[in-house]
């Protein structure tokens, strides 16, 4: 990585974006819809209570469809599969892409078991506005699509030949801001292209011709195809509580109701990493860090929110658009 | 609305009726068995312990029906629904009519959904004992089950009419306690007549012919279709968080395992609203409003439960008994 | 019961063991993947990240096929059963048996409804490598395993005779520590001998010939099948939440990737005990008490879990092995 990185100013259009997305969120709490795993179903659901917005959650067809006429956005999420989930999942994405609903896709566990790759594979057909994963997943994903993913660049090259994490340290692009963890900066880098693929794929189909990806880790990587964000900060007890990038999956649902994919994407990283900041400052352990999370959620401030640490590059220099994806 | 609302007096044998369900749920611990939805189910049994019952949680219908033989009463809740629900609950709803079972049932999203209306219509030859729902969805359920409702009383005409929330609130009722949210008042009582007509139902076919339907809302509206009572008080963190009106139905079936329906949903609606207010002064989110709940259902003092803000009205004046509703 | 029964001293290699399956979960975060109920799924879940360890949840055969490729222990709770159980639980435990996967059974409400006993007579074939249940539940899956349960012990009749508490207390064993709640300690002392032919029956076809069963109560019974454990303290809010057992038997799972059987469930059991009363010093209510609950799981020092109040017992001496229990 290098120079092209550059820090977002605290006056730039998308930080007042954002702003307007956590206050219209709360303004008018707005009704996205999950069908999501079991596991993390009830922190979705309180956590996009608590970023402002309203929730709903089903399995069927037919309540996913009704549904869907009046909330403005959906979140699905493919961990804790039932045997229906192939026939329902087809029928409601189908739906989803003939309706032009924009919705949100968690590829949770994606390149594990022939049941979620089937299904994974059959939204090709029917793609999500937004994806939102770790980078293992992203990478997955894009494999599972057949998406032609450019082998990495330069600079990520440099990073992963790196045979020791100090080195890594020493060598880390020079960001204005140093990210906190270094392996999961890497780790996140290394399915830039996997995010840069999949967000120029999703265009092409999606309402608008707009849609991105969110990569979550220590540092998170959200891309629209053409720019490539990383957000820094937020706090590692994160990864000690179930479901934190379900929850994120659907607050990013939540603000997808209100606006573009890339401003809900960054919305609801930004709105994560501020409040599990302020959770690990009022936490002495995973269950009271969960508790203020929520709080935290709630509380936090729509400004703070839009000036959290950010980055922005172009996706263009490094992986220039040298054919149509589709 | 008018004068033949009244506060119902500290010494009234509601109240201590009330106090003693509390007090004997307590002291009994008696299970009461859910079939109920994946987002709050976890909630709906934490509160049943929390208010001093015990929880069984189930969705084969041998299974339930093994444990209707145990637990005294039992709760039926409609979200999340899952293919095989129709004819499970077909099967579950049949044994409890043939066994005199009672049980709640909570109609979350009624309207929404073939298969929704397919399951809260069937329930119609195999009737619950207790409604718990929010006002659309009671007024829903009554419009699925083809019940002759009347139209609204003037005094719910009048309110229906205004055409401004501040006028709503200039003409609101003379109630002797000003509740807290109008339009929810308001909104509680535009389903009043559907609430009436459903318990009136329901009491055809109930175990000694009891039966009641409660409407959250700000204000509640309870009702065994003789006699409406409102209950004010509350806090309105309850709706930022996922599942307090499941919760509220979990527990109401709690205490219809010690006591009467009417009883059961004046306790259940007073411990919550007495349980939410405390919570309110302790947190400072709705993560920690959720935690602080729980503490202040296992908490609150039966005595001051049953005293909680409550007003009584003849159903009969407003919605004469003109004809069987079956 | 009698002097046979003595205090675990606090340099006794067990001991050791504990600590350092605590302290290895912490350091390698091993993976033990789920099947569970939809109740306490999350909690399972977070018990095991407090615990140190990951959580992934599934339901479908392929994959948890695939998961126990990367998952060195699983977890296998009949709570809230769905009709394709019965077949995925048989693939499923197939597949363990044959690739010696070692795993952990919670045989919720065993004895309730014939679906859960098809299930659970079922793994009679395939069986787990420990059982974490109730007294209740280990009577009742010896029953339907068909075990040769030998009658109770003289020392088991002794107590059991007693028709009244304060006998009960009076005639309780000469153990160290006092426990709490004397009827818990004979409701667990009841299921000893079903304890015992179970973990004798689970050796026969245990990966190494180990296994262990893990009876729960205020005092907890541990037997490998030649000795006996009873693990004293622990805090009576446990039950007062919903899922400490399923939470216990998941993170049994957890050290099971780490340690045989027996140091497993020891583990987990002191580490639920330490941390439980750690729990009920700084909560007030049910709710607080859960939050920190999983922030104790967190914080438990090793060597504090390690020197809980523990007794052992030979097995040998009350149930001497007198025939092959296959």
């Amino acid at each position: 990585m290098d120079e092209r990185i550059h820090t977002v100013p605290d006056d730039a259009r998308i930080r007042q974006r954002v702003m307007n997305a956590v206050s219209t969120v709360r303004e008018s709490t707005p009704l996205a819809q999950s069908f999501t795993n079991f596991v993390t179903i009830n922190l979705v659901a309180n956590a996009q209570l608590a970023a402002g917005g309203t929730a709903a959650m089903s399995y069927l067809p037919d309540d996913i469809i009704d549904t869907a006429q009046v909330a403005r956005a959906s979140y699905i999420n493919v961990g804790t599969l039932l045997p229906f989930y192939a026939d329902a999942l087809d029928q409601i994405t189908a739906y989803f892409h003939t309706a032009s609903h924009p919705w949100v896709l968690d590829p949770v566990a994606a390149g594990i078991g022939s049941t979620r790759t089937r299904i994974l594979s059959s939204f090709r057909e029917n793609p999500p506005t937004v994806v939102r994963a770790n980078a293992s997943e992203v990478i997955a994903l894009a494999s599972i699509w057949g998406l032609d993913v450019p082998s990495t660049t330069p600079a990520a090259d440099d990073a992963s030949t790196d045979d020791s994490e100090a080195d890594t340290a020493d060598d880390a692009p020079a960001a204005p801001t140093k990210p906190a963890g270094v392996e999961a900066v890497d780790d996140v880098d290394s399915s830039q292209a996997a995010a840069i693929a999949i967000a120029r794929f999703l265009r092409a189909t999606a309402p608008n011709h707009r849609a991105a990806v969110a990569v979550s880790g220590p540092v998170d990587l959200i891309t629209d195809g053409d720019q490539v964000f990383r957000l820094f900060g937020g706090d590692a007890m994160m990864t000690k509580i179930t479901g934190a990038g379900c929850a994120l999956g659907g607050v990013t649902a939540t603000y997808l109701a209100v606006c573009d994919p890339l401003v809900a994407a960054l919305s609801a990283g930004l709105l994560f990493n501020r409040a599990s900041e302020a959770a690990a400052t009022s936490s002495s352990g995973p269950g009271s860090f969960q508790t203020a999370f929520l709080d935290a959620l709630w509380n936090a401030d729509a400004r703070d929110v839009a000036m959290g640490n950010m980055t922005a590059a172009s996706a263009q220099q490094t992986h220039p658009v040298v054919e149509t994806v589709l």
